[in-house]
This record gives C-alpha cells, structure tokens and sequence, in this order.
C-alpha cells in the first residue's frame, strides 16, 4: 500500500503530491516493474480523498511513463529505463554548453596535447593512491605538506624564492587564492590591477565585491607614479611576463615597485608568476619575492602553463603578517585539491618528471615560438610582434583600416579561437589599431605556418569588404 | 662578473641588495660550487661602489654559508645543499603544524581507512589519464560533463532528485559551494542555520561577511514558526540526518519547509544531504529536492562520507533562476576539481564500484554502529544516546555534574579527538548538561568497546576529581 503524506495546506495540489509519491516509490524500487498499483476506489477511501484526484495523479504517471494502465485490469509499474535522465539529458547539455569547434586555436590559455606525459602522470597517481592517515581522513587546509616541501624546493631553485612551506598555501585557481587574500585583507582594500592585463582578475573583484582599478602601463610594466598617487594599497602584477602585453618588467622598475610597497603599512604586491617557466631569451631576471627583503610580495604560481590548465593547481607564499591571519581565521577552509592529486603532483616534481617535463616543453615551445614569429614576420611584413621572449602568446599589432573589434568578431566567426587586446583593457584606454592576442601552446608545429596564412587571407578578405 | 642592479634611492642599503644578488645567482646555479667570486676591489671599481660596501655583503654571505673565505686567496661558493630548505622547514613544520595525536579517534568527519578500495582506486586513475581534448585544456567550469551525467543519475536513483547535469555544478567541498552561492543571492540575504548546527558553517557565512540567524530545532528539525518570523530568505539544513544532533526530519516539517519556501520570491531552502547514504533504519524518506515541486530547492551532496573527505568533490543542483544568474555571471570560476580526479570518480560511479563501496561501507558502518551503541548502553546506562539511525556520528547526552567544556577540554588533553555538542551551538543555546558528539568512521571495529571503556574510566575519574 502507499503512504503518502499529504498536506491539503500546501499549494501543490493534492493529486501532485500523490502523483510525486509515486514518482518516488517508482525511482527508489519500492514499486517494482510490473507491479500492481492499488486501485483507484481502494487508495482514495484508504487516503481519504476523491477518486478524482487518484485519478489525476495515475494519468499523468501513464503520460510520463511511469504507469502503464491495462483496461478492466488497473495499473501497472512501467519498466523504468533509468537510461532516460542520461539521454533527455545529454541533448539539453549539447544544446546548451556546447562550444563552437574552432578550425584554428589560438587561444592563450591552452598547452600543448601532444606532449603531454600520460603514462608518467599515471604511474604518479599510481604511487599516489596509498593507504596512510593523512590519504583519506584529515588534510590539511594549506593543502599537504609534501607537495608544499616539494613547491618550496622548486620555487627556490628556479625563481630564488626561500621560504618555508609553512607559508605556502596550495590552492584550485586564481579564484581561490584571491577569494582567500580578500578575506586577509581590510574589506575597502583598492586593488590596483594591470590595464592591460588579466581580464578574469578584474571580473573576480567584481564578483566578489572588491574594489579595484586598472593602471596602465609603460614599455617597463605597471606605472609606479600612478600607483604611488592611486588609494591602491595592493598591486597586482605580472613581472616575469606582463599579462598580455608579454614585457619583461625591468629590475629598476621591480625595485621601485618594492620601494612602494614598503612606503606604507598594509602595502603589498601580488607577484602573478603565471608562466615564469617559459623564457626563450634574455637574461633571467629574479622574481619580485626574491627581492623581498621585506616581506611585502604576495607570490603566486600554477601548473596551469607548466603542466595543464585542467590539473587545476596552484599556490600561494604569504608574507608572514598576512600569514597569521590566515592562520587565526582561514584554516576552516580545506584546501580544495584531492589528496590524490597533490601526491601524484609531489611523486611528479620529487622524482625528477617534472623538471624533465619542463625542459622538453621549453624547448617546443621555442621552436614553435620560433617557426610562429617567422610565420608572422613572413605574412604580416607590416604588423609587429610583441612579447615574443617568454611565455606561451604573442601580440601581433597590425597595420589594418579594421577597428579591433569587428576584426576579432570577424575572425571568431570563421573559426578562429582568439582575442584582441582590447578585451583586456579596461573602458578608458581601448586602443583603435588593431592588436591580437594569439597563443601558440596546443598548435601544432606543423598546422602554423598554415594557420597564420590563413588568418592573413582572412584578414586581407575583410579589408577588401571593407 | 656580477651585474647587480644597485639601486642607491632604495632604504634597502647596497651592501643588502649586493648580497641579495650574489645569494640569487647562487641559488640560480650562475654561481657554481667552488667558483671564485670577483676581488673586493674589483668588484667595487666595477660597481663604482666602496670596498667596505662589497665586504659586508660578502661577509655576510660566509656568515650565512653561501660562501667561504680563503685567506689570500679570495671568497669562493660553498657547495649549496639544496636540502637545507627542506631540513630547516620540516623543522619548522613539525613546530607549528604538528597535531596531537589522538589514543582515541571519536571524530565524527572521518571515513574507514581499512576498507578503502585502493587498488580500484588506483585503476580508476589510470583509466581517467587519457589523451583526449577535454582532459588538458579548456575545463569546463562546471564540472565535467562525464561526471555530472553519473551524478545526476546517481542522486536520482538513490534521493529521487530528478534533474538534469546542466543544472548540476561540481565543487571542492561545502565551502566554495557557498562562496558560489553567495555571488547567485542579494548581497543583504539573510541565512537561517540550524542551531545547533554544522559550526563550519556559521564561520564561512562570518569569514565572508554575511547576514546569517541560528534558528533553534525541535524534535523535528528548525522550527519553521521561528523560520517564518525571521529575516531569512534562505534556510540551510540537514533533513536526512541533521548535524549533529542525528535527527531525521519527519514528512510534514519537510512539506512546511518547502511551503515556506515558495511563499516568497528568492526563498530557497539549501538541503545538505552531507551523509543521505548510510541510514541504518526506519523508512526511507524522500530528499527534500525530490519533492520540490516549485523548484525553490538547492541541493547539496558530496562524496567526504561515502568515499573521502580529502577527495574534495562535491556539488549542487541550482534551481533553474539561479543557474541562469549562475550562467551569466558566474561562469569565470573555474571548476576547482582536477579533470582526473572528475575522471576517476566518473569511472568509479559508472563501473559500479561506487555501489559496491557503498554498500560494504554501509553493512560495514551498521555492524560498528550496533558495536558502538551497545558498548554506549554497557558502560553508560545512565546517559542516553540520540541520533544513530544513520550517519557516521550520534550524540551521548550524559548524567554527569561536570559541565561539558571542561569535560570536553578534559578529554581532549588526555587523547580523544570529539567535540562536545556546545560546540555547535549559538551562543544563546548552550545547555549545561553534558553531550558528547562521537563519530565512529575511522574507529577500528576491535577498537570500539575499548576505546568507550577507556571514556568511562576518565570521565569517572574526572567526576571524582571534582
């Protein structure tokens, strides 16, 4: 028999709440295939109501195929194809989250598929899923602390930052890092952000509530007189390669930089050292934290370039006063990343994979740099490249008629997955000469010299209708 | 030779930042293990700075290892031991993250250890690690596809939650599940929580500056009289099993709930169906999602109780007006789950062993249960035990004239991990009769009678005490 709780109080009207009882006893096999349900006169006396609504509830279970109804025999339980949700579903998903298939990615963002160590990343994962306390039960908001040793030992070797793993704090993204620095700093803190930069960062703030603004750049980075006149007490900056624009910042400037911070209690910079791995050329400069004498550098870092933007893992080192804070109000947040995957990441970096990862994919990537600014120089005699000397994009600026905007519409259209400069600028300082941002990491060597003809055909095409 | 970029208008002296550098090139490797460094005298005419300025940063560096000093012969590079950052960090660690370790393990946020399928596990990683366009690029913030599809199909068979994966987003624990929400809801919303209630709660909605309003429970879950009364536009709760006081929500407060709920626009109630998989007894009783008829539900699961709390994967099921807020808005967050781990749950729930590890966890976790109770009654029979039809915890309310702080902190100090129910109360609840909340989950079945032995002896012993 049914025992459906029915409100007659409730708005939903009785024949749903009955018909909803069903659905339920149907999904969770209390009501099997086949199965008999009572009839109509039986379950209204039993339930104390008209016929009418047993009879409502029973017809929109046949409707939905819940209930099948046998004439002069009653109804029976359907064979509930649980597959359904699956496919009802899987048409709502590829109707609604599916991306356009680009013909031609240039996207920024994006490392390169091939390349990439499965069997190695396996055999990580492999070594990572043990049994001991600290695997299932228990971790650590920080996040563990053998990838933290493991981050500290790297950071220090490669980008000359010494400190302890205590002040690293391993994170899923950006977003969390910055949401857990909102909840270290005063809630009217100014944010300064980079103009052009980092799209996303300005959107976080947004989101979040946060104030920021944007100050623009000269050819060594982010301007210090500006910020020196601005209410920003944090400054948020990507030395080793400007986010887009690609320049190098300049020790001079890094210095008056940290100069500024120093200025003002509650000053700091966030150094975004987002893809510090992959300089062609040039004299390695050392990062902002480096040079932190006084613990004014809130540094950042991810495997998002290095290793894959899916792997979503990134870290933090907060200076010492910030650091407390975080460990009196913060620690309630659990580091988000899996045990699993900050194991297979510490095995990954411990025995030496990761070092060899990075150094064939530098080398790739200076050679598909290389062929990409050729390509470039050979079918845009007139554009100019920028940025070229690090990371994983490039500008081009053209000497185009176009506004930047219909050209990058334009292009999107055809199949192109790019951006234009101006779609990192803030409202005051969009340029009108066009400039792209493309990015070569999941290129292939052999589609470029391809590709990059085929977005001068497209572009001269545009110039011609127009 | 060394070129520094020595900055004179710096407040940090040039001998500091000569140092800096030397100690920088070192760390880099530019400086090489037994290489000699530059005279005093010559590096200063170089620099155009004083030799006393080159000594004490040279000084400086012998001091601190970085380089020895050979008389008449000059300063050469110590061979540098990477491992010294890792040595005096751990030293460091152990110092300030080191936990007590529990004689007794009575937490209630733990799983088996013992029964964790870690060979499965492993093989689930190695089938999620393939090469494929989705797994290293371009994650979809969401949550993957895959994943959410046996979500939705597993939360429709096992909680009636009939919903589409589009409406479903995948997170890294109830944290960064309520920083989501919170960007979907008025910036002024009012929370209503369960007092007593899941504390971690009432701390995050603090952390992040929101409005939130314990409401008392009775014996059927919140009291919707005060619900109504109150400011609140959004009601958290635990109907299946609440936490912690274990109690299972009855029919009638579910369907009074949900009336609330639609009276008024933007009212949602936020259902944590924390631990829905392990209950021992009683009927089942439909998730409040499932009879959501007017879609003023926001569902919440995770996989901490029926796999880990370290895998960090949870979701939610957005009604349809706040995944449209949630489309436009919120979709720059990236999904915080690496694409193996989605991949290897999806594998895990799709292959079965998800079910099967459920299934033995239960029959696992209801013999432990029936061991931890009657040991309970044996050695308490004066306190009473409320809460154990499901979940991994229940409450002992004790007879006892110690008041439960410094029973709990009494405890605590002699090696038991549990919390007294004060804990998760307002402060305006506190009762002051004694209540233990004690989790079993990691407690070892040969464990468990003596472990409540051993509770009975201090506590009576504490009790003679005072």
């Amino acid at each position: 028999m049914l025992f459906p709780n029915l409100n007659p109080k409730l708005k939903t009207p009785l024949y749903e709440q009955l018909y909803l009882h069903i659905k339920e006893e149907i999904h969770k096999g209390n009501l099997k295939k086949d199965q008999q349900l009572p009839s109509k006169r039986a379950l209204a006396s039993f339930l104390n109501i008209s016929i009418n609504t047993v009879t409502d509830a029973y017809e929109q279970l046949v409707d939905e195929g819940y209930l099948r109804s046998l004439e002069r025999r009653g109804y029976f339980v359907e064979d509930l194809n649980l597959q359904y949700v699956q496919e009802s579903v899987e048409k709502l998903e590829s109707f609604s989250e599916a991306k356009p298939g680009h013909q031609v990615d240039f996207s920024f963002n994006t490392v390169d598929e091939d390349l990439f160590p499965y069997t190695v990343w396996r055999k990580c994962y492999r070594d990572a899923v043990v049994k001991d306390g600290e695997f299932l039960n228990d971790p650590n908001p920080k996040g563990s602390l053998g990838l933290r040793v493991e981050i500290a030992k790297y950071i220090y070797s490669s980008r000359g930052v010494d400190v302890s793993p205590h002040q690293i704090i391993i994170s899923a993204g950006t977003e969390f890092l910055l949401f857990l620095i909102n909840q270290l700093v005063p809630r009217d803190t100014v944010f300064a952000v980079e103009d052009p930069g980092y799209e996303r960062l300005s959107h976080i703030f947004e989101v979040g509530g946060r104030k920021f603004l944007p100050i623009s750049l000269d050819e060594s980075g982010m301007k210090t007189q500006d910020l020196e006149k601005s209410p920003a007490t944090i400054a948020c900056v990507t030395p080793s390669h400007q986010f887009p624009t690609g320049c190098i910042m300049p020790l001079a400037r890094r210095m008056d930089l940290l100069d500024w911070a120093q200025k003002k209690e509650g000053q700091y910079i966030l150094e975004d050292d987002y893809d510090s791995e992959f300089r062609y050329s040039g004299r390695p400069i050392p990062s902002l934290k480096s040079m932190d004498l006084g613990d004014r550098v809130i540094y950042m870092g991810s495997f998002s370039k290095s290793i894959s933007p899916a792997l979503r893992i990134s870290y933090m080192v907060l200076p010492k006063k910030l650091l407390e804070i975080y460990q009196n109000k913060l620690t309630v947040f659990q580091c988000p990343v899996s045990a699993s995957s900050q194991r297979a990441l510490e095995v990954f970096i411990k025995t030496g994979s990761f070092e060899k990862h990075l150094n064939r994919m530098r080398n790739h990537y200076r050679k598909k740099r290389e062929v990409f600014v050729k390509s470039l120089e050979e079918y845009f005699p007139q554009g100019q490249v920028q940025g070229e000397e690090a990371g994983l994009h490039l500008l081009l600026h053209l000497d185009s008629p176009l506004d930047e905007e219909s050209l990058v519409q334009g292009l999107v259209e055809k199949g192109y997955a790019l951006r234009g400069l101006n779609e990192f600028r803030s409202k005051g300082s969009k340029s009108t000469s066009p400039t792209l941002v493309l990015g070569f990491g999941n290129l292939g060597m052999e589609e470029i010299q391809g590709s990059i003809r085929a977005l001068k055909e497209d572009i001269t095409r545009m110039e011609v209708e127009y």
